[in-house]
């Protein structure tokens, strides 16, 4: 990397100051992004502080007590050891010298972006912000969020941005649960406000992360994490329209999938499943349609994945009422047990899970639920939902106790040969059970 | 292997025909699809009979010249050596042990199926039908062709499906111009009518293909090349939409699909471009769209890529318009060179070429129209287009004299470096100029 000698003098010694390892990083917003990656700036020998409004939080991570499931309190622990520390005192942010936002942006009620936790954060920390900082913000964000939230924040401090202060961009890429990439061997997307803004940015990311991504400016790294997610959401809900089509055509979706897939080029296969879940895929890409708006633009791949995705728990509760009814049985008053109430594969997030939905729309139409994950041993509390319930254990009698299990979510640990083996009725929504049998029904 | 014993003997004794390479492999259609097969037969030692309503192409076959850019003349003469024979009788369909239809399936103008050439295909071979024979479709079609329009047909010469006489559906994966996968090295999907045709489909592609991909019916065979088809006319959908989105927000798409392509899981790289071309694309998911109908189905997500992916001439053309005119020059009257005709990258082939789309808005628009294509050296007679015109030679002074160059289809052997040097006006629908400058326009 060649620093062209234009840059500040501030720039120039905050760079070698990120490259030798002797900066301070903060992380501000300890979830699940913050977390891994406070974890791997200390495990490179930075001293790292976390930053965060939720003071039982800090505590916990404090004395070494990780909340996520795939993080360990050995990681934890070892952090502190090497001189992490966590505090709900903002003003500490002047130690740092780069400041890294990892903070929700859920959208509203409306499905608008809520930028609160950005603004807020931003705003706690300006009055400590000083000269030789770097200010990068990892949230997924509508293109411009930089440029017309951070910029004027960060402006207003008197310092100048890309001379004494640096503004980048660089969207999270974690996939909890996923085993074959870690934090530093996903490629990180970077965009600065200044072409110095960049250098910094490259050289913040530069030793934690194995391929820093440059590109030109903030909007159009702020747009790469949209794309990546509008991806997923509109060929999620492709294959959910296309699973309706087969479905009532006799064909099984998943054995088409499955087949296509065998194309060594111009095919990926994406699966169906009960709708959308997680932090991202439901959320992000209506920051797109949103800013779309003042474009005069209507984004219409996002619109229609988001209303075929939000619909497939009633497809689900459908076929579940379908299939009791051929057993000439109602749904209201029947027991159904539904099974993995996370939003993925062997993992214990509940965020936006579609699963949560199902047993809603299940206990509406007067069913009496249950549900089994081994990832959720008791229901949490949510801020939409309420189930005072605990994971049911799976044993031959328990699961021929109900009339109808509803698998929602798969996981590793189940023991689907014992389940189809005891199970009445199982409605399966994730393609799990191929071969046909009297007590499977496909939904 | 293993046959079954209760499979007839004309199934276990064409079976052996076919791995032991006697069988007479009978070709139905030689074009883009059929001739790429019949070589690869002839090649293992098959005898090979063609047969083609166009007596012309027949003719033309049988003196050893392909009328194919990509498939050699050397390669037909050897073939031709090795026992391969065309013709325009069908009754010669007797000869043959394997009966396989390679014929369009285009949309009529109302974006209705036409299987007339299916249908055509299948009844000009059937007073020639006999026991021991296989007939397998190939062209892409909705799922329930072959049990609603070819088992009826077949069934009425009183040839017992599944017994004396076999019935499958293994639609083409051809992809002219990709140097990466040959005939043989693209998996085949293979559905059978029976559990015997399926055995007897296994056979007949099993010594030609590497990989025999078998599915449980010939209507799961159907949609599976008809969901290739839908992911990509969907994906290049959304795309161009991201596309018309980014430029309005100032950003350059094809840098943020680059920089998502880098995330290593979870999105796969589509490019936007003027349009949708060739046989399938723009085609294949109106079948899946008219046949869902029939189940009260919408299908909604090929409807939004079609409206999306056809709009996207107006669009190049708008933005000639717009480069023009911040020119002072109105497009009505302008010299304009449309640089690639053929519908994809480093072929010949122009079937549903968008660039034709913009040649037609730009002539309609008034502007004194030029092609250069080094695949395309005379515009090809179309059925629904014509143009009087040779491909332009890029010179520096042919290059310098048009007002507007429009790039609609990127081929290898364009020289970029002297066209951006001698251009007074590209517009770049491909993405070739990511370097700003002051006669490029991205469209």
């Amino acid at each position: 990397m060649t620093t062209p000698k234009e840059f500040s003098s501030a720039a120039l010694a905050l760079i070698d100051e990120l490259n030798s390892r002797r900066a301070v990083i903060g992380i501000l917003g300890m979830g699940y992004v913050g977390q891994p990656l406070a974890l791997r700036f200390s495990q490179l020998g930075y001293r790292v502080l976390g930053l965060d409004i939720d003071a039982e939080k800090v505590a916990q991570l404090n004395v070494g007590h990780s909340q996520i499931e795939h993080i360990s309190d050995a990681a934890i622990q070892a952090a502190n050891h090497a001189g992490m520390e966590c505090t709900t005192d903002f003003s500490r942010a002047r130690e740092a010298d780069a400041l890294i936002l990892c903070v929700p942006t859920p959208l509203n009620k409306y499905r608008e972006p809520d930028l609160s936790y950005v603004t807020k954060t931003i705003d706690s920390i300006v009055p400590y912000l000083r000269a030789g900082q770097v200010v990068s913000l990892e949230s997924t964000t509508y293109p411009g969020t930089t440029e017309e939230e951070m910029l004027p924040r960060v402006a207003a401090t008197g310092l100048a941005v890309g001379e004494e202060i640096f503004l980048v961009y660089s969207p999270e890429r974690e996939d909890p649960g996923n085993t074959d990439f870690t934090t530093n061997s996903i490629p990180k997307v970077v965009g600065g406000h200044t072409a110095a803004c960049l250098e910094v940015g490259k050289a913040l990311y530069g030793q934690a992360i194995d391929r820093i991504v440059p590109v030109s400016s903030t909007k159009a790294a702020e747009m790469t994490k949209l794309l990546e997610n509008i991806h997923r959401a509109v060929n999620i809900g492709l294959v959910n329209e296309m699973k309706i089509v087969a479905d009532r055509m006799g064909i099984d979706i998943f054995e088409v999938i499955d087949a296509a897939a065998t194309k060594p080029f111009g095919f990926t296969a994406y699966y169906p499943g009960p709708g959308l879940g997680g932090h991202c895929i439901p959320i992000d890409p209506f920051y797109l349609t949103w800013k779309a708006r003042e474009y005069g633009l209507h984004t219409r791949f996002i619109e229609l994945s988001g209303e075929i995705n939000r619909a497939m728990p009633e497809y689900v509760v459908g076929k579940v009422v379908k299939a009791l009814n051929e057993r000439r049985l109602s749904l209201h008053g029947s027991k159904a047990l539904v099974l993995g109430i996370s939003y993925k594969k062997n993992v214990d997030d509940m965020r936006e899970s579609p699963a949560v939905e199902v047993m809603e729309l299940l206990r509406a139409a007067g069913a009496d639920v249950a549900y089994s994950d081994p990832h959720v041993p008791v229901f949490p509390k949510m801020r939409e939902h309420k189930f005072n319930l605990s994971s049911v254990p799976l044993t031959a009698e328990t699961l021929a106790s109900y009339d109808v299990l509803v698998l929602t979510t798969d996981h590793a640990k189940f023991d689907y040969e014992l389940i189809a083996l005891n199970a009445r009725l199982i409605v399966d929504s994730r393609g799990i059970y191929r071969t046909p049998a009297s007590n499977i029904v496909k939904a």
